[in-house]
Order: C-alpha cells, then sequence, then structure tokens
C-alpha cells in the first residue's frame, strides 16, 4: 500500500447502534469483482524461519505483511521487539473469521429462537415483528426494521440464565446449516485466518476476538471453533442481574440492558474496558472495524493492521462497495475505510487472490 | 469450619453502589481480638508435595484448605481434577491483598488530587465538598456524604484521557506514603497472599483481581505488585468516549458514567462481563465479596473459598464485626457474612493465627 491518496477521514459514525440502519436480511447481488489488481501487491522474500507458516495463503503483500510483523516484534534483536505479555492480537468476527453473508449468524438464531420464546409468551403471537417472523414469509422478514430487530434480539437473548443461554445457543449451533453450503456455521470459518491466529498464539501472542456480535453468544463456541477461551472473546454485552432460585442457588439472568456496544467506536472502548492494553495487531473487514484498527496502530512501535476484502464471488461473497465491489447491508468496506487503510498503511487481504483456499472443507 | 449453625441468608444486599452508605474517612477503635480462637482449626498433614509452598503461613486449616484444593485439582488422577484452561482464582483486592484501612487507598488517591482538579476549574475552589477537602480540615473531610464523595471520585477520575490518567495515578503512587507505615501503599500488600497467587499460577491457575475499586487505577500497578496483568483486572469501571486530537490521534476520554459497580453482586455479573467462566477459587474479605464467594462455590466439583478476618490490631487492623471485632467503616465483615462461610464451609482466614508475617518488609 501507498500513502499519496489524500484520504479524508470519516468524521461522523454512526455510533447509535452497532447495526446498518438498514433492513438486514436483504438478498445480495454478488456482481463480478472488477478491481482485485487494487489489492494485491508483489511478494516479498520470505525468510527461512518463516518456512511452512500460513500454508493457505498465497505469497505477497499480505502474507509477508503478517510474517514480517511476527518478525520485527518477536526477534530480541529487533528494534521493534514486543514483551511477550504485551503481545495482544484482536479480531473482528463476522466477515473476519467467518461467513456473514446474507445474514449476521446471530441473527439467524435470533430469528430461529422465536418460536420457543412465542410458545413461552403466547401473547407475542399476533404481535409484531413476532407475526412476521412466525409467518415465514422471507420478503416480509427482510423487511424487517431495523427497530423490529432489536426487539426480536432482546425477546431471544434475554429473560433466561446465562447458563440456560449457553445451552440453547450451543443446541442450535450443532443442527443449524448455512443456507449456500448446507453445512454447521461453526465450519463456515476462514481457513487462512485459523493459521494467522494459529502463528500469532505460536509466536507468543494473546488472540482476542474483538465482535459486535453478542459476548455471550461467541464465547459459546469461540473455544472450540477457533481456540480463543471465553475470557478472550469482547463483544456487544448486556448486562445481568444476581439472583437466588428456589434452592437458593444463585444464577445470573440476561437483561434488556445494553452495557457495551462493541461496533465502530465501541470496539476501541470496549478493548479499553474488557483488555484494559492496546492490540498490537488488529484485523477487520468493515467499517466496524476502523477505530479498532486506528486504536491499535496509534499505538508505537510496529504495529499491523488488515482488512478483509470479499472480493470471491466464486468461493464465498463479493460485496464492499470498495474497490468497485457493489454494495451490502451486511459489513460494508466503504471506499472512505479504503482510502484510510492506504494512508495508514493497513493491509487489504483480498480473499480472491490471496487465499489458497477458503475454508478447510474446500 | 462445621456447617451446624443456622445462618440465614442476608437478604437485601444494598446495590445502589458500591461504597459503604456512610462517610469513609473515620478512624477506627482498634479493640482487641476476642475470638480469634473461632477461626482456627487444627492443621492436618501435609503432603511432600506441598513442602515449601506457602512459607508464610502457619501450618493450620487455612494453609491446608488451600493446598488440598490445589492437589484435587490439578492431580490428573483426582475426582474433581480440573482442566487448565478452566482454572480460574479471582481475588478482592481492599482487604485481601493489601491493606484497606483507614481509608481505601484509591479514595486518598482522589482526595489527593482535588488540589490538581480545582487548579485546572477555578470555579469548583469555593464548591463543596472541593472547598472541604482543600481545607485539610479532616474531621470535616471524613464527615462528607456519600454523594460529596461521588462529586470529587468524578471530579478526579474522569474529564481525562486514559492515558493522562494512567500518568498521574502512577506518579501519585511512587510518591504516596501510608500514614501508619510510612512506605508506599504498593508496599503494604499481604506476604502469605502473594504466595497464594504464585502457587496457584505455578499450580496453573489465571489469577485476576475481582475489585470494587477502580478498573483503571488498579491495572496501573496490578503486574508491578500482584503479577496480574491489566487484562486479569475486573474492577468498578466507567465508560469512555473515542475521540481524535488535534493532530487526529485518537484518544478515550474517561468519562462520568459508570458501567460496572464491582461490588456485592455486581462482582458475580463483573466476572460473567469479564471473565465469562465461573472461577474455580474465590478469595475475599467483607460483604462486598460475599456474591463472588456465593458464585464460584455454586459450581460443580472441588471449590474454594476464602475470607481474610482481619484480627491483627497489632501488625495489622481488627475490624468485623464478625467475631467480637470492632465494627467498621471500610471492609465490614459482619456476623452474617461469618455465618454464612460456616454454613458454606467457606474458610475463614485469621490475619493473627494463620499469618507468620504480614508484609514482606516485616
Amino acid at each position: 500500500m501507498t500513502d499519496e491518496h489524500p484520504a479524508g477521514r470519516v468524521a461522523s459514525a454512526d455510533r447509535k447502534n452497532g447495526l446498518d440502519r438498514r433492513n438486514l436480511l436483504s438478498g445480495l447481488t454478488l456482481l463480478p469483482l472488477v478491481s482485485a489488481s487494487l489489492v494485491s501487491a508483489p511478494a516479498l522474500a520470505q525468510t527461512s524461519a518463516d518456512a511452512g507458516a500460513l500454508p493457505s495463503w498465497q505469497d505477497g503483500a499480505a502474507k509477508q505483511a503478517i510474517l514480517d510483523f511476527v518478525r520485527t516484534t518477536t526477534e530480541r534483536s529487533s528494534a521493534t521487539y514486543i514483551p511477550p505479555e504485551e503481545r495482544i492480537a484482536t479480531f473482528d468476527q463476522d466477515g473476519t473469521l467467518w461467513v456473514e453473508q446474507p445474514v449476521y449468524t446471530q441473527v439467524v438464531y435470533c430469528l430461529d429462537r422465536v418460536p420457543a420464546v412465542v410458545a413461552k409468551k403466547p401473547e407475542l403471537k399476533e404481535a409484531e415483528p413476532f407475526k412476521t417472523v412466525l409467518s415465514g414469509n422471507r420478503e416480509a422478514i427482510a423487511r424487517l426494521s431495523l427497530h423490529d430487530l432489536e426487539k426480536i434480539l432482546f425477546a431471544t437473548l434475554t429473560g433466561m440464565t446465562t447458563e440456560e443461554f449457553a445451552a440453547e445457543a450451543k443446541a442450535w449451533l450443532a443442527t443449524a446449516k448455512h443456507p449456500r453450503w448446507n453445512r454447521p456455521y461453526t465450519e463456515l470459518v476462514y481457513q487462512p485466518m485459523l493459521e494467522v491466529l494459529q502463528y500469532l498464539r505460536a509466536s507468543g501472542y494473546k488472540t482476542y476476538i474483538v465482535t459486535g456480535g453478542g459476548q455471550d453468544f461467541v464465547r459459546v463456541y469461540a473455544d472450540k471453533v477457533y481456540g480463543i477461551p471465553p475470557e478472550q472473546v469482547v463483544g456487544t454485552a448486556g448486562g445481568t442481574t444476581y439472583g437466588y432460585d428456589k434452592d437458593g442457588k444463585p444464577f445470573l439472568m440476561k437483561e434488556p440492558k445494553l452495557l457495551l456496544n462493541d461496533d465502530k467506536a465501541g470496539k476501541a472502548e470496549g478493548i479499553h474496558l474488557m483488555i484494559g492494553r492496546r492490540p498490537c495487531a488488529a484485523f477487520g473487514n468493515s467499517d466496524g472495524d476502523r477505530e479498532m484498527l486506528e486504536w491499535t496502530c496509534a499505538g508505537p512501535g510496529a504495529r499491523l493492521g488488515m482488512l478483509v476484502l470479499h472480493d470471491d464471488a466464486a468461493r464465498e461473497f463479493a460485496y464492499g462497495p470498495a474497490a468497485g465491489l457493489p454494495d451490502s447491508k451486511v459489513g460494508r468496506f466503504t471506499p472512505a475505510l479504503y482510502d484510510e487503510a492506504k494512508k495508514s498503511k493497513w493491509t487489504v487481504i483480498s480473499m480472491k487472490n490471496d487465499w489458497k483456499r477458503i475454508f478447510a472443507f474446500g
């Protein structure tokens, strides 16, 4: 990347909520990629120490940026050496570690939970937006407003204990399948990113997820799927209330009270709240990750900021609207972010050109 | 401990705030300990594997409880073996890891910061409670209400960036001294508890601080003083707001908005929010730690709950009011908590009888 582009800062991020202010369920038009050639850069020489790392990555600027970052921060002789305890790397989840199209997985979960919620509260059966969800009319569901969606999220993610929620989410994940691949959502993780997680951990980095998705939801499977333990998952979080059941055993009840909206500026704020250190490396894929990368890369010494560009309609999805890709309701990567990436020397990862394979099952 | 005592549950914890609803700065009457003999229990045989662990602990039930817990949770042949990744131990700070009398250290910090805050905002000079603090009249300061104290906390802990705050707190800690020992507050840590932290970590446990004190404040020194990194400090936390300085560099501004009141039930809620796992062991010293111990010990398998009883006026302080000790404005250990400890088989640690030494400098 070069920095000759006069990139204007995105002045006023919409911080009012972590979700795009439009309906989320519209289908995507998968237009062919126009400008993939803007993304990749020529390969640089690898050191022998790196041989074998990141096998699902094509040799090129993106792979090299990761290898260079790790080498210059972990070799004791390096001027930008980072002590092991300060090695923190943060990863967005949706669109960065796993598929986010055509709808965020957790939103699918919430929609699927509506019948169970209505069974417990029959008065919701004829009330909107539950009635529409129960109708199964996908077009009508796709037109639900953000306000409707929030009602569904609160109804399906709160009002149960933390242990009940974890059991429900786990059961759903064991059976639900993505409509395109007909596989569990937990298999739709990007093999090249799993390799980055492993490579960073093997290099002494502590890897965190910093997601706009629900913290409690992601914690259910992050350890198994990504090797990231619950205490290293930062996400959008609601309050709980401590109480006792009839046997005097304590529980934590999930409440419809937002404590952390872990998206956009909330990601930097959430990193401070939950980690308390500035990361050295950050990976994202959308405007929601901009502040996380800014905050990470504003620290001293060697820093790594990377953004996944979804430019591979054949193997996954293609959406931007940066780089001439079609616009998207979910996970927007805007031209303004693309310009900031150039200016800030963040590396844009082309799924099409930088990744040999997308999934482990490919 | 035995469980024959019919201990009534403390029914209505004051959850409205994390501070005792009285003035905090009153001196303590250090009455002699009446009932230390209730606390200790006869020593049990130690295994050879434990030889040399916890050298500042007297042989006795408290030391043995720690050794037994570690052995039965880390030996692979044990029926209550816990895998390393699930080994979480949480520690209250004030009164459990370091001295909390006669006033919480962070409150002293806030009072000491008032002149600097008033210098920046001269309009506060004649406004209460700042005027009283500036007067230096210790009796008047001791009579300040909780509402006054909150004003002081907000004025001295918010309105600066996270980096400015950390620098201010660090500078204060380097020079401020406790009036009784004339030593830095960071030297007034309990040597026996440092040994527990080290012993648990050597046994694969991840040690966390879960404090009613300010998360940002404790993170400044926890690594150096306790070997606990910032990301393992859970405390009372306020919101921040992401912004940019005139050079476009991002900052996080500390805001007077409470996100987590990490005391009483808030400790269990904070553990869920920030760790996302139920601890296996928890250490506290006051009613503020009750729910943390309940939440910890309600899990399956081997659990360890311990409470430090301050019954050593000669070497530290003596306050309860449990066990016939004088009442206290700070760090109350009530008879109800004492009864619950007996019922729940939590171990009460007598500072007088269980600890050979209190401080490293002793």
